[in-house]
């Protein structure tokens, strides 16, 4: 049995997220979504378990699971028995960076591999960053997140804007 | 059980070839490389079957088949069951009309995704095109082709040289 | 009142030209899309004339105009009092040409520019040579040829492919 | 009658500014050049009101006015009945990320659309950054900066160093 | 002594060329500029000999000799005693075809090694090609091709044009 | 006797380093590897000093001198009276950023000029910054840095882990 594991940040997740999980389950075995804690990066907007509740709420296939793990992508999947890390390929110029970061997890774990999935086209420029800017403005967000947790991404982002007041004042 | 296929001219293979199929071969459960033949596109160096043989002679992997097919990959991926076509993506000048071959391909087949494995950076500039040119040049082709086939590259171009010079008197 | 010219082979128009021709009707005064016939190229499926067709089938706006023309179009432009070509770009990749091309534009008529409009993203990979590729294939042309016309494409394929069996036998 | 908005820093306005400048006077009836305001990156060198002080002594054309705004771009655009941004398109590092943004404009105001101006290859790797960087370094700044305002981005350079020396004194 | 080889068409020489050969006469002790003629590309506008004497009338600096080879430029430079190739690089779409170029050539003669020039900004889109479209056109050459040259293109191109139409009779 | 200048961090030197550094001796009479210290980027792993006595015991070729500069190399490289930089390209996302640099060089010192030599494939992925993160998850080096120092930049991770770990507690 193939496990492949889909590594990212997934603050929160947006449907260029979701094509991937779907996709992956397709061409896999078994997949396990995992939320990378980068102890640098501080913060974020959600924790990494309201981030897996989030993707449990937008999407139910039987082979994902879902994960949080704090050290290395590499060192994870040795421990889980995967042999195949899984990337979206938005664009041109995320290209040369990725394979980078797939040289140097082959080198720390030379039995892991990355595969690449090409976006969909609909989600080409789709990141977790552009969707919470455009919520942020308040724009429609039906294109961009699964809707099932379109009000919680509101919710949250209302609450930090309301501690950012608090503090300034 | 997760069945890849990984189309290609493979005229003939070459180690990027290779390094791509063992890869695949650990990624999926069963792999099929096919050598696509295209109606249009007339001869090659070899033909479809001892482009076979010469795969045949360079790796023996137990979860990998070879085949030869004159149709769509995108057929053939379904007469076979199979929902992933496996690409080599060696530079960034490939990724926009690879992703293009895979949308049309889904458009086709929408059971059918495309995955990319980033060539290995010692095969990064190399295809089977540089490998015969640099054959004709007598340039050493042990970075390049299985150890298993050189002879059989060289003896062929020098066959089909002969065969040009015959023609021309 | 400032007109921009939109030239193109348009055989046949797309979906993703379309697009272009809306926005471009928005953004001036006037738009005159041009079928531009290169007299190198032999043939094409459509004749000017059908392509023209096709089009006026496909989008009526009150400010868009069809033209087809014989010569280059630096000179057309001039002739008809426009200064702005339109182009549409669909990636990087044609980036480098597109930008090549307007300055060979601008050195024939200094007077003349080009403007880009970035393609929607869900017309990044689509061409009309896709499209062409997609309907010998008989797969559903919906998401890229204007509904209006996909018989007529769909029969002119079928009339020409008729015409190379009679020629064959 | 179509308005477009050129948006920018313009910290300073450089000769690559003026080109485009006068390339949308050409194709549109009314151009607003508007300095962004970005509340997050503090200071520039130049206020806003001193960066259209620069561009009125750069470039008199009737149909070109200046403007600056501290809100959305895509917002300001709708304030003013525009339907086009203009921007200027430099190098294929440029091309993704203006379409990012693009795309996330038209999402928050779907009214709006943007056109690229190809830079003119004189240009192609000119920034305002650029010229001040080489203003710091007493470089000659003919071809970078258009002449009526070497003087002034001289003097306010001269100005800040003073004030950093005698800051860390 | 350190010589390099700059191989190329120069068919004919253009100001982008002699941009490179200038720069290379200063960086090298000795450069050779070498018509490289490809058997399988038949004819050109000029033959090798007249494209040496259209560069000989356009640059004359003490270090820089004039050639014409036939064969492979990996085996010309072995015989010269020149161990650097150089290549002027215009663009980012040149970059990963030249690459392989170099590698190619490296393989064939280790001792050879390929250095780029990235061209000057004025010349970033020019080309032979460029050029001769341009002079068909009657387009103003001065920014194109060296001042010495331009009559003898325009002349060799009206010859070439009656001869066309005196076939076609 | 023309001089390069190989301007650089060198924090540590890699084995792609050392094969531009052995590349541009062939190339060039004289080469000058230079570490150049940037007085805004605080500290670095080594000192300039430390750098420097890395590469001496890495690399012993006649032409080839080591030295450090803290000012700008557009004006180190006149006093030295060498009229050429090298720089390695590794990748289509170096290109644009390091033609930039160029420019501006040739702006501060209209005699200078910068060439380039592409990355061996070998080291296309390869930077200070990736072999140093390597070496902190313990991977093998053998591949990245040259084996003289291998020792040194574990040794000096480690009393950096070790001073920080101090810090921290």
């Amino acid at each position: 049995m193939k496990t492949a594991i889909y590594p990212g940040s997934f603050d929160p997740v947006t449907l260029g997220h979701i094509n991937i999980i779907k996709r992956a389950a397709v061409a896999f075995d078994k997949v396990i979504v995992c939320v990378m804690v980068n102890s640098e990066k501080n913060g974020g907007l959600f924790t990494p378990e309201e981030r897996i509740d989030l993707m449990r709420k937008s999407i139910q296939v039987s082979n994902v699971e879902f994960d949080v793990n704090y050290g290395l992508v590499a060192e994870y999947a040795k421990a889980k028995g995967a042999r195949v890390l899984v990337k979206g390929l938005r664009a041109v110029s995320d290209f040369e960076q990725e394979v980078q970061m797939a040289m140097i997890n082959s080198k720390i774990n030379p039995d892991l591999d990355t595969v690449f999935f090409p976006s969909s086209e609909k989600y080409t420029y789709l990141s977790s960053s552009v969707a919470k800017e455009l919520a942020r403005y308040h724009a429609n967000l039906d294109e961009f997140l699964p809707r099932e947790i379109i009000d919680d991404v509101k919710n949250k982002l209302e609450i930090r804007s309301d501690e950012c007041d608090g503090r300034q004042r």
